[in-house]
């Protein structure tokens, strides 16, 4: 069966090579190597397999009203899950998990062993069929007559069309040719769009007849698929048949032998088999081998009655099909831990991005040459609105990195760069990059640790009389060639050894960065627009104009009409008013008086959209799951939610009026250095020794630049996020030095990855397959890989310069309240934020995650305090003087990784973080156990263990 | 077995009647009438049982190590649920349903059939029960010594006792006699103490063994328990002993048969067969018994992996057992729907509260007969630490209750009654109630309809120039006159007609005034405190004194050197100040300004307070249900929820030190209205004949009342509570009436049952029990109902007039905030809140109801359609002139529901509401179907449906 879910994937572009769908899904459970990220020959594989089994729909049409109104009824489904008619509620129950008793199967068993099978009827109506079927020497012909015309009697189906429970209309004609067409209902049934195209039916008939003397039981395969006439709900070629009648007994008999025989045809194995099968002993050894495999749940502990929900994720089939029959499985959920995910490559030889080729530059051209058949896909698989979507989230968040960046480098430059030099260096660097990348869901952006070293070297520049610019422009070039040498040796491939360790701990550090910078630019709010305490007796401002003669005559003279004035003269006021202390100093007055230094109610009112905006952003992040609205409705609410929450923090701003803080973009296109042009001269005003001694800091520089780049492009190609393009990590880091070099020659501020960003871009542009069966979870497919939602974010960045109209609505408060909810989201779905969590909880109450089962807790909680002091160190050097040193500290945390060898064993480590290179050899090449913990009550945790849809995004979620 | 949970119950003292403890929860599965609320007698029957079997716990010891170093170890154990020990991690795994594979259990079934089976073995002691096991005529006498010393050898316990994972130390060592005494980390095994006391343990030993040539299987059940020396990880006497020792095999054979012996020994009806078997046969087909009723999970839809966390309640394991043993069974968690618990008790029968004695005032006397001999214990019963906490909570919300109020009827009643008179009469009344009422655990306050109500009366007295206090005083003698003449009649037996419709929709409308009052308080504070906007130029506040002449001499000279006075002349004001306008006004002067009238700040600083005092408070009542902290800190969190919120609002305020509206209590003892003593005059300045003509408004009054009063009663008498100490509706009402003949003398505000207060109040004095096996959960056992907290709140409400001084720091928008969520509490937890989050789901993301299984999905929309409707009926009618007919559509709201019968079928309204009395009949007695969805993701779902500690207290969950 090739399963291609029409109208899964939108406006996917199919003549990319990119084959996404549900089909990649089915290549995860293959023993194949998985989807090999070597571009768009790795999925041609999959046409070449054995056409496999069509999906089953399964009906059950029970006879009741015996044994006055005889008639048919569908009272169950079943294409992965069982769906029950609730007869009195007149719906569909929640899909759930079969659950049967033992002897109803064991009824069936010998009921089956007794009775008909029929493999490969020839019957091509279900009038064939049914003749078929009553040939047994039990009945007489009479008998017989009354059975068919029985079974030829028209179901009584549920309508799910209307909204009002309906059962259809006409329940006693007899069949006749044409209605062995199936009827406009059956058509229209919304399940059909779903079940992908080949699906075929299994029908069991059950039910107790009176007229007969002993049980009657008959499987049937038929030979070719055949639409029975109205058998079914939805108008599919029916391939088995199973009809289980007999004389009235006690209980429910029949009616739970008819569920275990339903729930068997939706059994993957017992499909196989039973497609295959060629007499009874095959259908019994299906059975018995379907047995043998059940769980059983004690009758104490557990009631039957209740009803499971499907599990977020199934077991892999494959282990139960024969070797031959590995490709063919019904569209189950696969089951992928991450650390399965890491394991399907295998362990000891490292992904091609990542290997050696031992030539100069070697690792630079394969880059290239892997990415470019990728090249127009990049710009084509684009065309999707959730990219516009995407596009209007990170511009904003953008927009909002570039003004914050601009003027915190402004300041930190003494004017040298500003806010201009932000905008116009985030759109070239980051148009550029989006262009030329190896992993264009990049989003450049000024970072944290630049800005410290930047900072830095400005204030070395001072203390000894430098021009700063051109001295940057030397250190720029010096770092672009360094980086160059990087790129030339391959150094990229010793991202290896950055594992979850360096990458959790630098990721924590740049969130709560992040953090640290809404919080504390919120609380400045209140030095800027102080609030007035309460028991000072005095308050007010006056506007008071420099003595009696002064300019007041002309103040008084050019302005008689103001209404202040007006007032001012009313209470006696010659030379003072009332006007705000800004307008009176622009009047030329001075303010006087206690209050003039207060701004009242600005600052609670900021407070408030910057919490109105995060906590907005987060509950509408949450509606995705929620049960309310349908999902496209909480999907839009989802995608958008920074986009809403900005618009909500606006509305709230402009409904009350308050002259809150906005955001400020610059309106002239020139640098904010008044007098130098957009070329800094090489040399300036420093001598020429300068310029080799700008080495030295640019060796520093060039550490940071590497770690800060490439730990983040490790991160983004994780292979959780199922990336088909494949990552470029020689390509991105030639990139950047290109662009050192430019951005120093304009006096424009520096690039690299910037990790959060990122996430949040790739956040918006996950891909999730439609399920196709009742009760199927939506599976993450990947994220939509292309180069144009990056590219529009930089040039409308670079337009924005012109956008000053539009923009200056926005409160930055409600800007801070985004970065807030960035760096909130970003440290909450780091594996070690979970494992700070379990620090807090009795260890009775702690989910029940793999990776407890695994490591003793004190080992796990030792891990944490680890992780925990090295972030703390990280932070205290950040903050002191010492920071200069802190891209030696980053690849210290590769050293502490190390270190930690020596304290926790392979086994630990491989649970607690991944395995580098060397210690993977060690570790003896066995299966992961695979056990998992049932979904349960804390989605949180089970999602955490193994939703296959990927870690909720953002970063190495376990 | 009787089960008594040693330390369940804390300060429970075991002198009252009341014979709490899980005790109760046998009687819930027990066949009969289920816990009558007779009073004492009522829990005597339980004595006479016949002796219940002991708790088993059970313990699975596996051979490891073969064929170098040999050792036993616990790898399993089960009470309840399955824990399985995690080698690797070194720690129990969460508790777990069992699953089995069928093979296991069909292997062990052949197993036992062949092998050795010993009933009622004589053994006294481990040695002596080696022996006995070992005589098996396979085995030669070497191979049977060293089996036997095998046995002996000390298994290996984890023990639970320190943090680290650690093992017994010493294994090698051999059984001696004194070894068959228990180890000391035996008895200190933390598991001891949580069992009952007569628990008997069982231990599965197997494991393979290179020198045995075949399966060697014996199933021991001891004579008289004896303890194993250290064969069990808890010092327990056994009564069951299993061997299952083979040759090494394929798989994890042993294992999984060990386990499923120790399954089948953790079943209830297995266990109780197999306690009375008296040959293999007997075992046999109690093991064929068991898996007769099994369940059977499909192997292609189920991970026999996956770990299933315990359900929140199992099936009633009575109708599984012989008839003559339904009283025995483990401490397993009932499952009974709200409306299964209403259907133990006979429906055709009324509670005997409800029961008409057809004499004068027989109610009342029975209510009294049936209350008097719990009195001792109503003040007993309050000595728990729960207590102190539901005081501080009610003590607050009746305290912000009263000044509300106050404040309202002041200003309704133009002073004639104010915030002095609210609290002296909450204080009386409450007090006097508490002390004599049916139901001490009601709280009496002004309620919003009896509000309404007198706002109508004063402006009918107002319009006829009535004196109101006298006139209301003789609407208060009719009024106790009507509602004596109810109790007489015993008209509260009319109450069985308030269904939960009714129920719902007064409740509704209740919380929906607590929340729109909140809401609407807190939005005026934005009129007194105004916000200032952008844009006006002029701002700023003058003080102008009047005239050059006026009193400006004496300012200036009596406030020389305050700070704004120089200022005032610095800036060369001569007759005017910058004061705040409040100390102007004061001190003569006249502000002047466009900002004199906005305040700064106040308003969205109340704003944040009310919003912060709102969210941390529901955040700390939700942290009873998360992971983090030990139980005990988060029920202290969740306990004091309310009390917590209100000093983190008086702290943040504090510390902000802005002048916020404070809490305004009297601080002199007299009435509000000047120049009236306390005692009302009978006539004043009326005419005789109002006195008669009062009894008009006095009837509409007493409708009100009745029903204000009695619904709040049904609500609270509820069965879900568990209440055990049985309602007193005649008492009830007639306290009312006498209380309000009391007030009206007094001239104090009337006073009803409050229904939301009230059930804040039983919310704070849930009691549950202890798990004693891991996985079980906590048990709703019932209300700790007692009198002294109200009572303790009213004198505390009384003793408030002279705790000013310590009250007024508390800010007002920090009460509003705790008013509304009290509203939204209340309102969130009734069904048809429910219902109505229903409309705005799509069908299929629906949680799995009950409700929805049975009532079509259109009916339960019309049924929430109508209440909706009604609801705004009602608000409208409460918000217009007709306010005064708004008691009369209260008792419209039960014709309504009379109704509602000719539009929905008996079974529907069984589902949607409850079922009037004559309707009970109309139902044909059948088994409710008691099919039960599975615990799920959706915690709050589950719980609607059936976890038994009632109905998250507040009112009518399903």
């Amino acid at each position: 069966m090739e399963m291609k879910l029409p109208g899964q994937e939108g406006f996917e572009a199919s003549s990319t090579p990119t084959n996404v769908s549900a089909g990649e899904l089915d290549s995860d459970l293959g023993p194949g190597p998985g989807p090999s990220p070597d571009g768009p020959s790795a999925t041609e594989s999959k046409e070449l397999g054995v056409p496999k089994d069509p999906l089953l729909f399964i009906q059950l049409n029970e006879l009741l009203g015996w044994p006055q109104a005889l008639e048919w009824r569908e009272t169950g489904r079943w294409v992965l899950f069982e769906e029950k008619l609730e007869m009195a509620a007149g719906r569909w129950s929640t899909p759930h998990v079969p659950t049967l008793a033992l002897p109803s199967l064991q009824k069936l068993r010998s009921l089956l062993a007794e009775g008909l099978v029929l493999l490969d009827c020839p019957a091509q109506s279900l009038l064939e069929l049914v003749e078929q079927v009553t040939r047994v020497e039990s009945l007489s012909p009479e008998l017989r007559g009354q059975l068919q015309a029985l079974l030829l009697q028209r179901p009584q189906h549920y309508k799910t069309t209307g909204t009002r429970p309906c059962w259809g209309s006409t329940h006693s004609r007899k069949a006749s040719d044409d209605e062995e067409a199936p009827l406009r209902e059956q058509r229209q049934n919304p399940l059909r769009q779903k079940l992908p195209p080949g699906a075929e039916a299994g029908t069991v008939l059950s039910g107790e007849l009176g007229f007969l003397a002993q049980p009657l039981g008959a499987f049937v395969r038929l030979r070719d698929p055949v639409v029975l006439g109205s058998l079914t709900e939805v108008s599919l070629p029916s391939r088995f048949f199973c009809l289980l009648l007999g004389p009235p007994m006690l209980g429910k008999g029949y009616h739970e032998m008819a569920r275990a025989a339903a729930v068997l045809l939706s059994d993957p194995q017992f499909q196989w088999s039973v497609r295959r099968a060629s007499n009874l002993h095959d259908v019994l050894a299906a059975l018995d081998a379907f047995l043998e495999e059940v769980t059983v749940l004690p009758p104490g502990r557990w009631d039957p009655t209740a009803r499971i929900p499907p599990p977020k994720c199934l077991p892999s089939q494959h282990k139960r099909l024969p070797s031959q029959q590995r490709e063919i499985k019904g569209p189950t959920v696969p089951c992928l831990t991450s650390a399965e995910d890491r394991h399907r490559h295998d362990p000891h030889a490292p992904s091609p991005e990542l290997q050696r080729t031992g030539r100069l530059f070697g690792g630079l051209f394969q880059d290239v040459r892997r990415k470019a058949p990728w090249y127009p896909s990049d710009f084509l698989d684009a065309l999707h609105l959730q990219c516009f979507s995407a596009v209007l989230y990170i511009y904003l968040a953008t927009v909002t990195n570039a003004i914050t960046f601009g003027g915190l480098l402004g300041d930190a430059t003494d004017g040298a760069q500003g806010v201009m030099e932000s905008f116009l260096g985030t759109a070239v660097a980051g148009a550029a990059f989006c262009l030329m990348a190896g992993q264009p869901l990049t989003i450049l952006s000024s970072t944290g640790p630049v800005l410290v070293f930047e900072r830095l070297l400005f204030s070395f520049s001072r203390d000894y009389s430098l021009d700063y610019l051109p001295f940057r422009l030397w250190v720029g070039i010096w770092v672009a060639t360094f980086c160059l040498v990087l790129v030339a040796t391959e150094a990229s491939v010793l991202v290896r050894y950055f594992t979850r360790f360096t990458e959790e701990g630098f990721c924590a550090l740049i969130s709560l960065i992040f953090i640290y910078d809404a919080v504390g630019k919120m609380l400045n709010l209140a030095h800027t627009y102080p609030i007035q305490k309460a028991g000072s007796s005095a308050y007010g401002c006056l506007c008071q104009y420099p003595g009696p003669g002064g300019n007041e005559s002309q103040w008084t003279r050019t302005r008689p009409k103001d209404r202040d004035d007006i007032l001012s003269m009313d209470l006696g006021l010659i030379n003072a008013s009332l006007l705000p202390p800004p307008e009176c100093t622009r009047q030329g007055g001075h303010p006087r008086g206690p209050g003039c230094h207060t701004v009242p109610d600005i600052a609670f009112f900021s407070l408030l959209l910057f919490l109105t905006s995060f906590f907005f952003a987060m509950a509408l992040k949450c509606i995705k799951t929620s049960r309310f609205f349908p999902s496209v409705v909480r999907r839009g609410l989802s995608d958008f939610s920074s986009v809403l929450a900005i618009l909500l923090g606006c509305g709230l701003d402009a409904f009350l009026g308050l002259a809150t803080p906005k955001l400020m973009v610059p309106r002239e296109f020139k640098p904010t250095l008044p007098g130098r042009g957009w070329l800094v001269s090489p040399f300036g005003a420093n001598r020429w020794w300068w310029s080799v001694a700008a080495a030295l800091p640019a060796l520093l520089l060039s550490i940071l630049i590497f770690m800060d780049q490439q730990i983040t492009a490790v991160i983004l190609n994780r292979v959780e996020y199922r990336l088909k393009k494949g990552a470029g990590f020689h390509l991105d880091l030639f990139c950047v030095a290109m662009l050192m070099l430019l951005t120093s020659v304009l006096g424009l501020p520096w690039y690299v990855s910037a990790t959060v960003i990122s996430l949040a871009h790739m956040d918006s542009l996950r891909r999730e397959s439609r399920a196709c069966a009742p009760g199927e979870l939506p599976n993450f497919l990947g994220i939509r890989e292309q180069r144009l939602t990056g590219l529009v974010v930089f040039i409308l960045t670079g337009v924005s310069i012109f956008l000053a109209p539009v923009l200056k609505f926005i409160p930055m408060p409600v800007l801070y309240g985004i970065f807030l909810y960035m760096g909130v989201a970003a440290l909450s779905s780091i594996q070690f934020t979970k494992r700070v969590k379990l620090l807090l909880m009795p260890a009775k109450h702690q989910p029940d995650l793999l990776l407890l089962r695994h490591v003793p807790l004190t080992r796990v909680h030792l891990f944490t305090a680890i992780q925990l002091a090295c972030l703390g160190l990280l932070w205290i050097i950040k903050s002191t003087p010492a920071a200069i040193i802190f891209p030696l500290m980053l690849l210290g945390l590769v050293g502490v990784r190390k270190a930690l060898e020596r304290v926790f064993s392979p086994q630990e480590l491989l649970w607690l973080d991944e395995l580098m290179p060397e210690e993977e050899r060690s570790i003896p090449e066995k299966g992961l156990e695979s056990e998992h913990s049932f979904s349960g009550n804390d989605s949180e945790d089970s999602e955490l263990m193994y939703r296959p849809k990927a870690p909720e995004i953002n970063i190495s979620v376990n």
